[in-house]
């Protein structure tokens, strides 16, 4: 089999965020969740936005972020979402092109607008994040470039976009594609809801063998199996997949392969600024060793290294060179 | 006559600023005005945004941003400028109410769409503008609330607005409307182009006693005196206003009103991130203090307090607290 063309390929939200910082007493006045992912309709976003601070919008979604840090790593990536035919849409487009990342999935026109998340920072640096998918979930199967899918080693699932029919039609299609081309398909659980509400879809997946990596955090590691303890968890969930990657916010993260076990602590930083986009560069961090063939241990780290550069700034792609960063933190 | 209902109303450019960080290399190839603010049209707008790498969208406009620095000082403030009825105009509409400042131009339909900037902020964290003015430059006169500047201590104008022949007219009615009610008019000079361009203009309004505060850097000054000494333009002009600030970067800032002066050194910072908005934010402090009837040098170290606050950050508008700035350096 020739080298693939992308080291990985990913169907994401594309999402531009509005991120603000405000403090907790607001958080608590508009009945937030807290540290978590709440989706919102149109008048929703609307009465949040009217509600919040000064912003600054910054390009975002999860697998888009992803794939900023791999390709400021140095992977060669490619990215499948649907903007809408908008400014925001031109925003989104604009920025992932300008990390490297190839991106021609056509803007959708006309109405829903192009997704936006409003992002509320709390002083502790915490993100509460309210996304209206806007265009984001009307991403049809026929914008698959299967093609391209085909040519790359890993194909990247967001599973935020499990929720919507259309995008998860697209992502079984995809999954297809990249298995009968011999490639690996990792997927991110994204949250806990989405475990919630499609926890059979991942667990039939899983049993199918149709999944070579997962990333989940604590929560989606219990939702998933049903075990409250993380250990417990991970003893359920790793046999079933040939490499499981389970992250723990300041705890550190762990990765388990084929019976082999690694670890990493998080990076110390001197202030967390914004924590979102911590677990989807940790991801970036991981695969950009997978794909190199690298240790469990050297992918973590890896890993550790991206989150901390991305919490330690507003917004959820890396702003340091992260390249640098690891190389300098791997010797 | 009774207080007024706001201390500043201003007439400017309603902008996003997309902002991005490039090597001074970039600055070269794209044959940039480095450190200056250049007029683009749509098309080389997309070309430049086209080199730029990945942005935040964040509000700006000069006016627009002093009167975020003095709001955030507590100045009750208004803000006139046109947008479009698009994404990029809802975005300048929240953050500038967002701030506490009452803005009620109606968003103008159709094209051009709203005007954005696009800053280049190379590694010495100076600022290259190109300024694609859209919608902005179509202010007409009708869009005045007359009443709201008649009910405002100062009429606070931006030199770039005088380029284009709509708003000129409207920031000429403007004017005159402001000095029936009795009430200050405030101008900066904005850029030396400007000068340039209506410097015959500006002189006109000076001898017929309009402007009762102008702030200018050097450049600006040196274009509207013809004199290429710092000092020499300062006693060509100082007569002929009741108050004159001079700002000089790095190197603080003069002022002068009915024959008394007084200079300021720049603030010291850490590290000069972006320069965008340092001239807007000292204009800001100066006005919060003049507004109060302050002395020239509180006004004046009032300006490099919110100058050096905003040049440390990514962004032309005040980020922390800077009226907790500006009192404790003021004890």
């Amino acid at each position: 089999m020739p080298a693939p063309k992308y080291d990985v390929i990913a169907i994401g939200n594309a999402i531009v965020d509005v991120m603000a910082p405000c403090d907790d007493a607001l958080i608590g006045q508009l009945g937030l969740n807290r540290g978590g992912m709440t989706l919102v309709d149109a008048d929703g976003a609307l009465s949040l936005y009217e509600a919040m601070g000064p912003a600054k919008e910054i390009s975002g979604g999860s697998a888009a972020n992803t794939l900023a840090g791999l390709a400021a790593l140095g992977a060669k990536c490619a990215f499948i979402g649907q903007v809408a035919q908008d400014q925001l849409g031109e925003v989104f487009s604009h920025d992932i092109r300008a990390a490297g990342i190839d991106f021609a999935t056509p803007a959708r026109p006309g109405e829903p607008p192009t997704a936006r998340c409003l992002i509320f920072v709390t002083p502790d640096g915490e993100r509460t994040m309210n996304t209206f998918l806007g265009a984001s979930q009307f991403l049809p199967p026929a914008a698959l470039d299967e093609k391209a899918i085909a040519d790359a080693a890993v194909l990247y699932l967001e599973g935020y976009l499990w929720d919507p029919e259309e995008p998860r039609s697209a992502m079984r299609r995809a999954i297809g594609v990249a298995r009968d081309a011999g490639r690996k398909v990792a997927f991110t659980a994204s949250e806990s809801f989405v475990i919630e509400r499609h926890g059979d879809d991942f667990r039939q997946l899983i049993a199918e063998g149709l999944i070579d990596i997962l990333f989940v955090n604590e929560h989606e590691l219990a939702a998933l199996t049903g075990e409250a303890d993380f250990e417990a968890g991970l003893a359920k969930l790793a046999p079933q997949l040939p490499v499981v990657v389970a992250t723990r916010s300041a705890k550190g993260a762990v990765a388990l392969a084929g019976g082999a076990r690694a670890e990493v602590a998080a990076e110390p930083i001197d202030k967390v600024v914004d924590t979102t986009g911590a677990g989807d560069l940790f991801a970036a961090g991981f695969l950009s060793g997978h794909v190199k063939g690298e240790s469990l241990a050297s992918c973590l780290t890896r890993g550790a290294v991206c989150a901390a550069e991305v919490i330690s700034h507003y917004g959820a792609r890396p702003e340091a060179d992260i390249k640098a960063l690891v190389a300098a933190r791997l010797g």
